[in-house]
């Protein structure tokens, strides 16, 4: 069975990443490539890396482009997922990498996004406690934040096993795909190279309801997170740094054992080897995570540092992942579990 | 048919780059990873991108060692490959990426490499004229070296059709990955970052006569290299600037078909339409040869550009692409077109 | 009056920092230049950014080769620096960019370092309260390290405000000159470029008491500090993100007026406009510490961000800094207020 | 005496860096800066590296803003100067950083740039034979493009020495900033990071003629240049390598001794050790051309590799040397000899 998959928004990084993994899946076939301001030209013109597909044009993304296909993966500005989708129709399976249904709260959502909540669909990272049976056979799947799916992975097994309290404080570096491309000026070659920088400084990234929301489910409790993103100069990767004070009695060894159980069989997350530390490097075109945690005896706090790449694993990998599982495909069908490096 | 293939160096470089491609190879089993300083660490303490390998031990490169495999990869310093052949016996397949044998002049190689010269072997780049016929059912391949394999594909269709007078201009930047994990002061990060800088000039670079070699035997007469290799910031890739004065008469229409006629039906080069420039960017990890030319018609020269990544292409692609053409297995097996961008 | 200055460990980063503002220096005289592995050796061909200096030779750190200068900057490893400056007598200003001598507890000395404590220097952070008149006159000074810079200048004034909670977490940045020119595997261009990594994670980096004591002499009670540092893609500059939890009661509006008060008049530090974020690419070179702070409601907690080129105000640039003070020098002799950008 | 200066373009990477160096010359006062697009904002918003002028306000580039300086420096688009200048009177010295004025042959302009021919400027570029005299006193400056000063310092000497054919053969990289901060997608930092292109192949860089009107008047017979310029991942710095065939006759002691003879006294220019190569990371924010030459006996070729910081030495530096010769000034006012490195 051959799955016939479109993909809008193929003009962006997230839709470059998407075609790149669905090339080397063997179980699809690609369809319908659409963009916005790019439609009409030929992918080879904006996405030199793909070959195979250099001379496809790029349609209007319209429903009728997208009709036809048993997969419709959205890389698209937030907004514009849940139209889209419902022209689909209910059995077409929708994978959104936007950030429309990802939260479950509407209040939430309208605060950070200051639009109209448009519903929460199944949330596509199923390493989280219960995630990978709730995706099996779904039609709608919203794929995590880059940031969220490297901070949840970094942190939940410490609320799993009780030996957090809730306020978790993190920073995490990103390569600037993370900031799409849009021509902005602090995105120049000439500003990020030898240069690092914080945005979204004080809680105001979006991505922070959407980490507080994956950690409070495990906790069972608020968790709150103080989040500070920052720019790195490279064109990809995640290293996120996510901390949380230990309760009274937790040792090192507790929180060793909680992480090992949390990613026992996991085919996608490496908890390293005691001594060992992720780099954003061994990642990169990889559908992995690395991770490492510690325990800071003086300062009583559980220190976890995770490594993925942001466009893969945090995006378009993390979005394949989610269609396998949909569709009861083999959940590492056309995953790489290497990182070209260096 | 599985074929079992051993690599030996698999600590380095290009050791690991062939593990990144062998292990998404659907052909082979990965035997025997042999490497000298690092034999008996495992390898995911020194390749942490190749997750799946991580808790392999690495032995000593000893005939013993390498014994009982079907295709034993050689990435060792220059000097050590006739003698682990030989050890090998003549019905396995040796694909050496070191440059022991790639050059047919005996004086040649004792003047650029100060040792005696250990013999030729079938030279593994199949895209020159009748190269790939002679790589049928080899059992030895000797690999080009990265920066005559970007060369040789930018400026052989030049000469193989007549344009371009026996003297040629290269310049060429390439990653930092080129020149190894040796531990020397101008490799380091802070060195490299934000810098440019150019080495082995003046002729002295010992991929200049295997160039020369090359556009030779395509000219029919002695084809001179001018050759300066530079270290770019960056850790993988290779464009190179090849250039050559065209012979009198000569027209941009007459180098473009020489150039379309070149490269019609190979898989992994990819001449550019008109217009469009190849970056290193967009062959990350692929084997693919991005390429275009122009003529100069005030300089009255020929400029071909061409984008390897000096890893796959250059070295551990050109490596299993060859072992493909020897074994009969379809060419491409194993060997993405696809470059990791951005 | 010239003064005449020393630099041992002039091969180093931070050696040959020290020499570029000195010969930028209106006010001295470069003396002796002296290196231990590289001794014998012309200046020009280790530190090639040096033009003025080619010429010169290095002498081997000995007390002869030091005698006889008004002022000795020591940029040496840790252990060294006392018996170089009881060699030199009491009349000489000693400037030490080395740990020995930072710590007032002899105890958290040997616990990070694991050497018998040396005796505490006046610490050359003229910003923080006190430390500016304690300086002067002085002959001894021991340079802050270049992460408690960073932090101590982003989170003192939250402390001397009594907003905040004895609990800091602070994850920073390095460039990799931070970790000097050891010939180190991780340290390779290849390896960093396009990777960050975290190291010293769980509390053991040994910056780590020290931004604790200059915490907690500001608070006037003991303050923990989470300290992770990561190793970033870019050669120089230090970006800290130092939070600590608020006080009930706080407000953004203390926080802001807390470290305006702090900083007024302040040369070489300056808080950004409300909106405007450091980098550290507008700090290269300079001897300025850019900072931002931000009060995030709902986490409860102060997040300040610094940014500095860890060899300038970060190391060579604090010590020149803190010798023009101990000499009676105007404190911004020599010292550039402007960064290389982009 | 004080110099009153204006900067018009202030707000691009040109004018940053004049206002950069500016401020660090004892000579001048920094009167009017002027901007286009951004006039009205604050330079701190857009120049933050430039703490010392934070609160300035860009004024609209006007001959009444201009107007009342000694000098004032043109980094505005081609096809402005004449007429700003016109504004200014024939007593203020008007240094023309654009490309408007570098052309002596009228045709050749129109050819590259498409616009009438505005006439020509006293060159600065003061190490070319007779133009150092050329520059006293004089009251309108062309500055020299970043790639002809690199190329032009890299190849007089071999002309100046009657050593070359006159056919020069140039590659050479440049760091993103020469691009300038045009919001074009190929200039983001996700493109050039870890990647190299070329661009302008085949003849047409507008900086071509301007390199062989440099060499031939050296050369006293009209010298071709093939010229193949490529973005490199670093925001600043150009290495450009130099080639030109050797007369028969040429030794490498004559090619040695020409440079040598070429270089003699000029501060700026450092020709190299034997064996010592230039780096473009050591002439980062300084007016210094690193200069190496070597002669390829087999390929019979002269090779010179030169590296300066395309901002400084290529742009602004070279623009406040000729404001020092051209007022009367000791030519190194204001200039750094030194890098910032690493």
């Amino acid at each position: 069975m051959t799955v016939r998959v479109a993909v809008a928004g193929a003009s962006g990084y997230a839709g470059g990443e998407l075609l790149r993994l669905l090339l080397a899946h063997p179980g699809v076939e690609i369809g319908a490539l659409t963009a916005h301001a790019n439609a009409g030209r030929l992918l080879g013109d904006i996405q030199p890396h793909l070959a195979p597909l250099a001379g496809r044009e790029l349609a209007e993304t319209t429903p009728a482009a997208l009709a036809g296909h048993d997969v419709v993966f959205l890389a698209l500005p937030h907004g514009q997922s849940a139209a889209v989708a419902a022209a689909l129709g209910d059995d077409v399976l929708v994978v959104d990498c936007g950030a429309d249904h990802r939260l479950a709260d509407a209040a939430e959502w309208e605060r950070f996004y200051g639009t109209p909540h448009a519903g929460t669909w199944p949330y596509g990272l199923p390493e989280l406690p219960g995630h990978r049976d709730a995706l099996l056979g779904v039609r709608r799947v919203a794929v995590p934040g880059c940031y969220p799916t490297a901070v949840s992975l970094g942190l939940f097994p410490a609320f799993a096993g009780g030996l957090a309290e809730p306020e978790a404080v993190v920073v995490a570096a990103s390569g600037t795909s993370g900031a799409g491309k849009a021509l902005k000026p602090h995105l120049l070659g000439s500003e990020v190279m030898g240069s690092m920088s914080p945005y979204g400084v004080g809680g105001g990234h979006r991505h922070t309801p959407e980490m507080s929301q994956n950690l409070s489910a495990v906790a069972g409790e608020r968790v709150t997170v103080s989040f500070t993103p920052t720019l790195a100069p490279m064109p990809r990767g995640i290293l996120a740094t996510s901390t949380a004070r230990a309760r009274p009695g937790t040792t090192a060894d507790a929180v060793r054992a909680a992480y090992e159980k949390a990613y026992q069989g996991e085919p996608f997350v490496r908890l390293l080897p005691p001594g060992q530390w992720p780099a954003t490097g061994a990642v990169t075109g990889a559908n992995t995570a690395l991770l490492q945690v510690a325990y800071d005896e003086r300062a009583q706090r559980i220190v976890a540092v995770s490594a993925i790449d942001n466009l893969t694993k945090g995006t378009a990998g993390g979005a394949v992942q989610s269609m396998n599982i949909a569709l009861g495909l083999p959940e590492e069908l056309g995953l790489s579990l290497t990182g070209v490096a260096p």
